[in-house]
């Protein structure tokens, strides 16, 4: 099989958003709100981003920071936050985007992913709000005290095929599982053996499968693609995303991705989710932090 | 001087909001959208929480937030992210405020701080995206790897009144330094006499001047209040927020705040800067971190 490139990959088809010609498909047919929307766009998202039962939050993400790009006059999410408010199901999804500023070096919009349920009645999903600019117009000083990750090289780390049967869930029935080219650090993956280091971290190397190299749009579901570092806490159960911010730093060179997570605080039935992604340049591309609420199995 | 509580000091007065009445102010006499409002207050920003020229962007957040408190049934802002858009002015703002979605233990809100030009233009300051909830319903777990900042006793940090005269921007014609009690780790205040330590770091004792003890709210302000860690990169100039998301994690004890601040990656342009909040009680009570351009002096 070719390697498949930017533009033409599954996540390419599957995050396509299509922008419906102005004055259909508006808020006031809709019956939400009308005067802020700019631009309507209709997705179809599909079931081969789940993770067990839910779509993946960070597929999810690209789907909605892909309609922001077709919205706004800059391309790249510079920091884009989305607030998860129902699961998404597979299917038919409506995205809603506004322009909240265009200025000239970014601009800020808005967007609301929304599905409908079996009566027809609308339901928000997701809500998101993003500062985009242009990378490639940044000038190119770089002054980082942030050193790659300590893991492994590839071939030393754990994929799925590594995983004892039915032990691991990400070896189960998530599609997802065979949209990545994933390969976890030995060190966090000690949970999938009832081993867990207590550390709260999660390291992986992280690629497409079918071997799409990374754009700025691919580092938003880079974000959240390794299991949840409440399983190196030795905890289980499902851990689903409050609120996630993601600032894309840098256009990632081609190669695969390095992914490292770190919890430091779980209070109150809520944990942070600190990420870094490092590209196969050894440039931190992406930061990112969630809160996830712990919902213990 | 009596010391100040929570509800009856300067900061609570200065974040004042006060709700319209349903029907009036409304979006479609203003010119804004409508269906989405459900809310809209008014504010007066007050200069006394400028910093330079500027009103400090904590500051902003904080009366946001509490526009936020009064729309959404949960009080407490679990995860708020503010895009700065344009810079805010002393004097009147009106807030609108949309309910997104009210659950059971999480509410998602969205805001806008606008205010009018001289010829009565309506223009946006700061758009804001949140998820609340109830901080006193939360069970007392925590498990937390993180620690408090290793820094001197209040008392062997540095105040305003020890920079020497003119060299420091936090001394200068900026009111908000009246506003605060607040101490840098002397390791991170070498800037202030030409010497900063190149790492991008801090770290300071902060409360109110008036005494008031930190609740939700002012940990808002909290997490925008020290000098730019830039400072310590050795750079000077303007260092204006793109984006902020603040986490409360936990109601803070009484007494004086630690805040520990952190940028490791400087690349294009811009930076990040990585905010913990501790209480008296050593407890961590906020996260944050926020996108500032860097525009050199």
């Amino acid at each position: 099989m070719a390697q498949a490139t930017i533009g033409n990959s599954e996540f390419d088809r599957d995050t396509t958003v299509t922008r419906r010609a102005p004055g259909t498909g508006s808020a006031a047919e809709s019956g939400a709100p009308s005067a802020a929307v700019t631009a309507t766009f209709d997705a179809d998202l599909s079931a081969r981003w789940s993770i067990l039962k839910a779509l993946n939050g960070g597929y999810l993400l690209a789907v909605l920071g892909r309609a922001l790009g077709d919205t706004l006059p800059h391309p790249d999410p510079f920091s884009i936050t989305a607030h998860y408010l129902t699961a998404s199901q597979p299917g038919p999804a409506v995205i809603r985007t506004e322009t909240v500023r265009a200025g000239r070096t970014l601009s800020t919009g808005q967007a609301s992913l929304v599905q409908f349920d079996d009566d027809g009645a609308e339901v928000e999903r997701i809500r998101v709000l993003a500062t985009y600019g242009h990378l490639d117009a940044l000038p190119n000083d770089v002054r980082t005290a942030a050193t790659p990750p300590a893991m492994p090289p590839y071939e030393h780390c754990l994929g799925a095929d590594d995983a004892p049967d039915g032990e691991v869930p990400l070896n189960d029935s998530s599609e997802i599982v065979d949209r990545f080219d994933m390969r976890l650090d030995p060190a966090t993956a000690g949970w999938a053996i009832g081993q867990p280091s207590g550390v709260g971290d999660m390291r992986a190397w992280f690629g497409l499968a079918d071997g799409r190299d990374p754009d700025p749009l691919s580092l938003l579901l880079a974000v959240d693609a390794l299991p949840p570092t409440a399983f190196d806490l030795g905890l289980s159960g499902w851990v689903p995303t409050v609120e996630l911010t993601a600032h894309v730093r840098r256009r990632p060179a081609p190669g695969r991705l390095r992914v490292a997570i770190t919890t430091r605080n779980l209070a109150g039935g809520f944990l942070e989710e600190d990420v870094q992604v490092w590209d196969s340049a050894d440039q931190l591309v992406a930061q990112a932090r969630q809160l996830a609420r712990v919902k213990l199995g």
